[in-house]
């Protein structure tokens, strides 16, 4: 019996929110030809909805795995998403470019990625991917390419693998990206983004709220791809 | 009225598993005159009898408020604390010593740390304090001080405090002790080892299965230090 070569693919962990930045981020590592293991951190959020369409885009992508992890940063407060300060409505976009949120989750890139660390190591998978993006939500001070690197070598030094010798990557691929430059590279490769959710304070029937910074920027975002939201009703 | 003036002492977060070397980094974090925010994470240990050890000494010794945060990592699998592997026992030191044991949890004091750095976030503390100890036990990759070091550098990167211009500082006070002083430290500043946990592996009744590697260690570190293990039945 004459066998083919059996092709593996490298594993990679994907941090998925439902989100279109993590979305796209996780059809990126599809296509660069990874076996996704995709992990959504259940912390907390006000906009818990983000849940379900991170399960609807693993299944959607095929991620080999997908893991939600509950971690309730409620406990620790400090944020608007964990529910103790208002998310701010209907900010014009300077002022959204401008200083750190209230919408920021302290030290939450570092929690997750840290988290994602454990499993790659445990799958023995070396690449981790996160949707961070420096470009159009600078206020963030853990989207920024210079809390990455260091990450990554931290990374290195706190695992078994790192001290045998074996590195680990973090893949950012949109962290250069304006929202509408990820909203066109999620089109071409033919994400459904009416699976995603980015609003950071929905309506009771989960419809987004429009007016939040999370809401503005999508909307930005797409209207300069030239592209429609599908979760937006066209005007009558 | 005359008002005396009010001596704020500064915030620390301490990260607190019960054992023996985290309940005298709590200890020594007061004795420099922190109040103590102490941190437990339930992550699904085989030993979850610490978390009611870490309680305790959070009573005992004060603490400003004890969290508990549940974190599933027996999800990710991958070590003997969280269930997978089996607990090695009876091993002599030189075996203990040597290479990355199993009871290692992937990329752990990386994840408890970026919790701990979440939570000094919120409460204005700048101060973490650790009980990693590169001596008795060096087979943890993240507990080697150029871990540490990376960490903090990475934390400062990573939150909106250290983006800010305040520095976060990672206190590692047992890094460079052998278990024997580090119990000699805890006895000089009162710590009540009675409150303490150390097996992997507890017997149903809780008691300590005497056999384990961190059993082994705490046993040759009373001995070291010439003082009576409260947990130890005295040979009749």
């Amino acid at each position: 019996m004459i066998r083919g070569r059996i092709h593996m693919k490298p594993k990679a962990v994907t941090l998925l929110s439902g989100g279109i930045d993590s979305a796209t981020t996780l059809a990126l590592a599809k296509a660069e030809g990874y076996d996704c293991f995709a992990l959504t951190l259940d912390y907390g959020q006000r906009h818990k909805r983000e849940i379900e369409s991170a399960k609807k885009v693993a299944k959607a992508l095929d991620a080999a795995e997908h893991k939600v992890l509950s971690l309730d940063l409620r406990q620790f407060g400090g944020s608007a998403l964990t529910g103790d300060l208002d998310v701010p409505k209907g900010r014009d976009n300077a002022k959204i470019a401008s200083g750190i949120p209230v919408t920021y989750v302290p030290a939450r890139n570092l929690v997750f990625l840290s988290l994602a660390l454990g499993w790659a190591e445990v799958l023995c998978s070396r690449d981790l991917f996160i949707g961070v993006n420096a470009i159009d939500y600078s206020g963030y001070p853990d989207c920024r390419p210079k809390f990455i690197e260091s990450f990554q070598k931290t990374a290195n030094l706190a695992t078994k693998a790192g001290v045998e010798g074996e590195r680990f990557r973090i893949h950012t691929p949109l962290i250069h990206m304006t929202k509408s430059e990820i909203i066109l590279q999620g089109d071409e490769l033919g994400l459904d983004f009416s699976l995603t959710h980015s609003c950071y304070d929905p309506l009771p029937d989960g419809a987004p709220c429009g007016r939040c910074d999370s809401c503005l920027l999508r909307a930005k975002g797409f209207s300069e791809a030239g592209i429609r939201d599908p979760l937006v009703q066209p005007d009558p």
